[in-house]
């Protein structure tokens, strides 16, 4: 195995120059003449879709298998559960609308923007009450950003468990925002000296409710109702949601109806007896919104294998920080023994998502492929181990350990762990 | 009229605080008691849509509008036709791949990943056929770009003819793509020395064969699988199209099949008789694959009015250039007499769309708003007039003139167009 950048040794077909348009008829000097090379195909002599045959699209039939999926048994209702994304089939940064995951705690709700309000009260010099036309007279802000959900990764504290990259780590998402920023909005209310929280609730029936604290509300955080360019879809809050980048998904409220100012913190459900982090002696820490580095290969992988022989191979995944950047990512397919820098393609932008590819040859020897993010705070994403040696095997939040495939010779791909 | 950042002097309706979480009824100030925030609303009370609802999702019953749409006497056959991008009620700068503008020659073909087969030969070393599964293992990159038809706003040359933002400028698309460089491609297949352009032709029955001189072609020409995170569409060349930054969308070919390495332009249909620029003396200017820099207020326009009244006003839109970077976005609301920079939100990406956001307080009287881009190289957008003074009426490509909205006093807006 060497980690030479990829060029081409493959043995191509090999069909004479035929110059002109038209559909070229190779004279090929291959084994196997390719029909589809040297026949006109049925394609290239018909009339195709016209452009009134689908006013908004969706992916094509071959592409099916590309879909959200969930997990039957993981909740008692599947209106208070998660489908994946399948980040094992997709690549770049975005995340699309269609296929991104969806957490629900009491289903995904139909809200108009004519019924949408949304209160600003508490400790405010004027409680307000908002319009979703009222929201778009306020100056608009651009932001992508990751959101993960806190528990993304969490069946591994236990050992591999489940197959597929999509189930291990698709709870995640990565779009481009457009909306308002909440300290916009907490200045036209008045935030008073002693407003040092604010407490966000939805509009569906679980409110899902979360504590904030007034520094961060009023860094970064995002009153967002476009996503990817278009209106956010119903199942991930339509018409407005909030956008908390870098923090732990569940406090990016969907349908959000209310932001409360407070002194002190609600200690609501969604912050006590859940998304808090049971450790090895029984207390729970809490308070643990940042999603630390992080980085999966997503192919090849359980869901992806390999489906050519040895020689140049892809090797691609995403990696993120809640702390800002990712600065750098490490591959190894040495089950941890050697590291490589992979590159980083495309922008790599704070608390988004970011593309890596490595390019090798494969010897078609089985692997252990492993990825490991680095952010601009020099943090390096640990070994499930190193984890586990602080937190125990209690918890199911915020796992950010290093994730690793067997890769087979057979170019199969199975979760496993190594000792 | 006056551009100082809006800051809200609404007078919202007022609720007194309520402390705690759980729905929050007021105790409203207001004159008139808002329902929606006194009562107990339907979709707080029940379950939504559980996970496994949709595998993959569609906008929102309530964003039905926000589609592709087309203008049936605008070709003989809809196979060979064109739809719009409804760029007025989008936002950011990543356009969604289910309403993204589709050209087609001879509609949208069907083309499976196994079917698929890409030919490079003519003046090169060694002639090749890659298969979709070659493709996968060479080195990919991450390019965003848009993608505008040489005839977009092509309808504005002989004056104001069609209302809407979506109809007038909406033959533009953004996205992010991953794929290979077609330098890469061409490496492998060894170019020869006489060989100073590539011949690039589609599967479709149309083949849409265009020349790209070898400098281009070398340069960040790509050949693209994915947009937007996902599988290319298969209106937009699924399973591969060929990605040309800054370039007119006819030579972005889809479906991709062949390359060809020439001695000299093919000389094309495509290239002769349509995407070339007729002059006002009968000659037509031919090899004019830059889009030039252009911008366009998306919002208000003609499909977007203004729906509430005086005060605070948002105004937006998009700018690009097809030779870098845009430095700057002008904004006029009184015809062109005086301009104010607007605000560049987000990445300003070269030769991709950068959102430009304008935050005025409208006095309620009619404006005449315009936007003017300014790239990297310091070109300034021209007026429609300086443009015609130059090459008449006559033509039908390559329209980056300033585009002028006449917002009425009623919020309502009209395509116009200045003395």
């Amino acid at each position: 195995m060497t980690d030479e950048p990829a060029t081409s040794r493959r043995a191509f077909l090999a069909g004479t120059a035929a110059a002109g348009a038209g559909l070229v008829a190779t004279s090929a000097t291959a084994q196997t003449p390719d029909p589809l090379i040297t026949e006109v195909q049925e394609w290239a002599s018909i009339f195709g879709d016209p452009v009134d045959a689908t006013p908004y699209g969706m992916p094509i039939e071959f592409e099916s298998h590309v879909v959200r999926r969930n997990v039957e048994w993981l909740t008692e209702s599947t209106a208070s559960s998660i489908n994946f994304t399948p980040i094992h089939a997709l690549e770049g940064t975005i995340t699309p609308q269609g296929c991104a995951f969806e957490r629900h705690h009491s289903g995904a709700i139909s809200l108009s923007k004519s019924d949408y309000r949304l209160m600003i009260n508490g400790l405010v010099d004027k409680p307000l009450v908002f319009t979703f036309e009222d929201l778009l007279r306020f100056p608009r802000q651009i932001t992508t950003a990751f959101c993960e959900c806190a528990a993304n990764g969490g069946m591994e504290w236990g050992g591999a468990q489940l197959e597929g990259c999509q189930f291990t780590q698709g709870m995640i998402h990565n779009m481009e925002y457009t909306g308002v920023m909440l300290r916009d909005l907490l200045a036209e209310a008045g935030v008073q000296t002693e407003g040092k929280w604010v407490y966000v609730e939805g509009a569906d029936a679980s409110s899902n409710g979360r504590s904030i604290p007034m520094e961060k509300a009023l860094d970064d955080v995002m009153v967002a109702f476009f996503a990817n360019g278009e209106a956010l879809r119903k199942e991930h809050g339509y018409p407005v949601r909030l956008v908390v980048p870098g923090w732990e998904g569940n406090m990016w409220v969907k349908w959000i109806r209310r932001i409360g100012v407070y002194d002190q913190a609600v200690e609501s459900r969604e912050e006590t007896s859940k998304y808090t982090d049971l450790m090895p002696d029984g207390r729970a820490r809490k308070w643990t919104w940042v999603m630390d580095a992080k980085s999966v290969i997503t192919s090849p992988s359980p869901q992806a294998p390999i489906r050519h022989g040895a020689g140049p191979l892809v090797i691609t995944g995403l990696a993120w920080s809640g702390n800002g950047r990712i600065t750098r990512v490490d591959v190894s397919t040495d089950g941890g023994n050697t590291w490589t820098p992979a590159r980083i393609s495309g922008d790599a932008k704070s608390k988004a998502l970011t593309r890596f590819h490595h390019d090798i040859n494969w010897d078609g020897q089985e692997m252990f492929i492993m990825s490991r993010a680095i952010d601009e705070t020099g943090y390096v994403q640990p070994t499930k181990q190193a984890l586990r040696d602080i937190r125990g095997l209690n918890n199911v939040y915020h796992n950010n350990s290093i994730q690793t495939w067997w890769v087979r010779a057979d170019g199969e791909v199975e979760n496993v762990e190594i000792a």
